[in-house]
């Protein structure tokens, strides 16, 4: 049977205190009881085991540990569990890595488009050049359905190349999700008869159990792009089984509620690890990640990391997946955002467009020209 | 329309940083556009509106922020969102507490038992002069079906109140689910007839999406007492979706995969928030923390908010949670723990009565003896 590795930062101010620690990952991880009661077959096999301990500064250490895939069964909750269940309450320890070519045999889906696959779908306009694409977000909650479709009809109009609900609009009265989910629909095609730019439209189908399964597929019947998924509200499982049926209608994922997981250096995950690897194995076409410079706390490296992260395919499917940084971008810092970033990043911008005096249209047009004349020229 | 008020711990270092910040989280979890595209109307009713900012310690601030029941539609999703969605990405902003009161019209189940349901649901042994329960876990992962089914019949004879799955056991095909849930069912029967005391059996239902409810079903067909969840994994709602059914099967929520959220000071919830309060209203009968000296990091302090916390019952359901410490326990110290912690609580005790030389019958033995012993002197 395979064993796949997982990677820690270990918090330690010595070499035996780093391996004790490391053990004691292995042990909780898997079996949960002292190795004293365990039988020969079960200690190796179903326990962890420390393959390599090392140091990567002064009190942080590296610790690789394998694990029998015969600990996971068949359920991606378990599969979570082994990864960060138990260690998740830890200080001092955080997930850094996974050899994701040894869980081949489990169910995650990868995303069902990736980059190519995205730009394939984007109206001909956005296909140009390989230039960043632009997102934008339909806000605030309150808002009628009427006037949600006519902003989305805004931005359709400026060329925009996505447009995503708010991660907040869910089945309020004021805009229910099946009427919204028609009007935008509507007003993105309205747009593209007009001006024969489609602009990519992705309702926000997160809800509680099967419930976000039978708002993707109402999206999906009623003609829009593609779908906003918050995976640590629905859950990842959730959007690794919308995974399997994406193809042509892409998954962007949200950072709501996951938070937590990354904002601190000694546990959880990195938010490399979280965004750019797990998401992408869990289904995701894009990895909505809290941009440097925005009202969120990320380093620039960081933000590096997660683009880099994301881009990798995996080794299964060969799909990768666009990074799509928010907050902090707007028309006097997309040219320099694009070039630390690169063409294959997706630019989440939002509250700054509603500022326009003129618009979002307007708005929109502008950013769309300032990219495209960036690229045109290189 | 109802506003609800979340209480906020934020970190400034002046009052007027402390304000600037609550404002900015009450937009970032409502409105999430900045207040000069609002319109009055959506300004008044759909923006989070701060209530008050009072300092309470040298850099920590509370601020109460009230929001509109509007924002959240029928989406338990969306009601966690506005709690914590963009949040926690904010270093610095960690939600403390909340006006349950103002949320009657949510979808909360609570617990279908609560810790006086628990009671009467335990056998009779269990049921005297209301002393602390104690709850085992059947593990290594690895075992054979017929090796769990046996420990839990030791378990069970050893007149020990509750056994449960060790939160790791899933469907793995070492003890796939519906045969182990059979065969412990039958273990405990089996020891009934012996006895006449009859544990409490919850097997694992944590899976991914249906798969939860359709374990849980089993489970209860299989006439199993109850069910263990891990909610931050087949995702709170679901506890939440399968609390309306377990009455009579009480379920106890593990923290795996939740840790990320209560280990910092200054974002995600507090533990007492977390275990006693959000898991509470969203269906947990038992609420498994990690007890001060075990192998995690909680201090006394934390274990004792969180035990008040668990034992307060809902305003809407008269209902609470038993609060169910786990780690650091073993015969030497369940009557110290007692004292500290008192009658209401359910003591998880693993690792240390599997290291028993006598075996896990004669460790639960004494354990409850002294139990017994210590609640008949009183």
């Amino acid at each position: 049977m395979t064993r796949f590795t997982v990677s820690y930062k270990l918090v330690a101010d010595h070499e035996d205190e780093a391996m004790a620690l490391s053990e004691k990952v292995a042990g909780e991880q898997s079996v949960e009881v002292p190795d004293d009661v365990l039988s020969p077959r079960i200690f190796e096999i179903f326990r962890g085991h420390t393959q390599k301990v090392s140091q990567t500064s002064e009190s942080s250490w590296e610790s690789k540990i394998s694990y029998d895939s015969r600990l996971l069964g068949d359920d991606l909750s378990q599969f979570l569990n082994v990864l960060l269940g138990n260690v998740s309450l830890y200080n001092g320890v955080k997930v850094t890595g996974l050899s994701w070519d040894k869980l081949e045999h489990l169910q995650l889906n990868g995303p069902a488009n990736g980059i190519n696959g995205v730009r394939a779908l984007c109206s001909a306009k956005s296909r140009e050049n390989r230039r960043p694409l632009l997102c934008s977000a339909l806000k605030p909650i309150g808002l009628s359905t009427a006037e949600i479709a006519e902003i989305c009809y805004q931005f359709a109009l400026g060329g925009i190349d996505l447009i995503k609900d708010d991660h907040g609009l869910a089945n309020q009265a004021s805009s229910p999700f099946e009427e919204r989910v028609a009007a935008c629909t509507a007003a993105v095609q309205k747009a593209a008869d007009e001006t024969g730019h489609k602009a990519i439209y992705l309702p926000n189908v997160t809800a509680d159990g099967e419930q976000t399964l039978r708002r993707f597929s109402i999206a999906k019947k009623a003609g829009a792009g593609g779908a906003l998924v918050i995976p640590h509200l629905c859950g990842l499982h959730q959007m690794n089984k919308l995974a399997a049926d994406a193809e042509g209608f892409p998954i962007m994922a949200h950072p709501a509620f996951s938070g937590s997981y990354v904002l601190s250096n000694s546990f959880g995950f990195t938010p490399e690890f979280l965004y750019g690897e797990l998401w992408k194995a869990f289904g995701a076409d894009f990895s909505i990640y809290p941009n440097y410079g925005g009202r969120f706390s990320f380093s620039m490296e960081s933000c590096k990391k997660i683009n880099s992260a994301c881009r990798e395919e995996l080794s299964a499917t060969k799909k990768n997946c666009f990074p799509a940084p928010g907050g902090g971008i707007q028309r006097n810092s997309i040219r320099q955002f694009s070039e630390w970033y690169g063409k294959d990043t997706t630019f989440l911008i939002g509250g700054s467009l509603y500022q326009h005096p003129g618009g979002v249209k307007t708005a929109c047009t502008e950013l769309i020209d300032e990219l495209e004349s960036m690229y045109k020229e290189t």
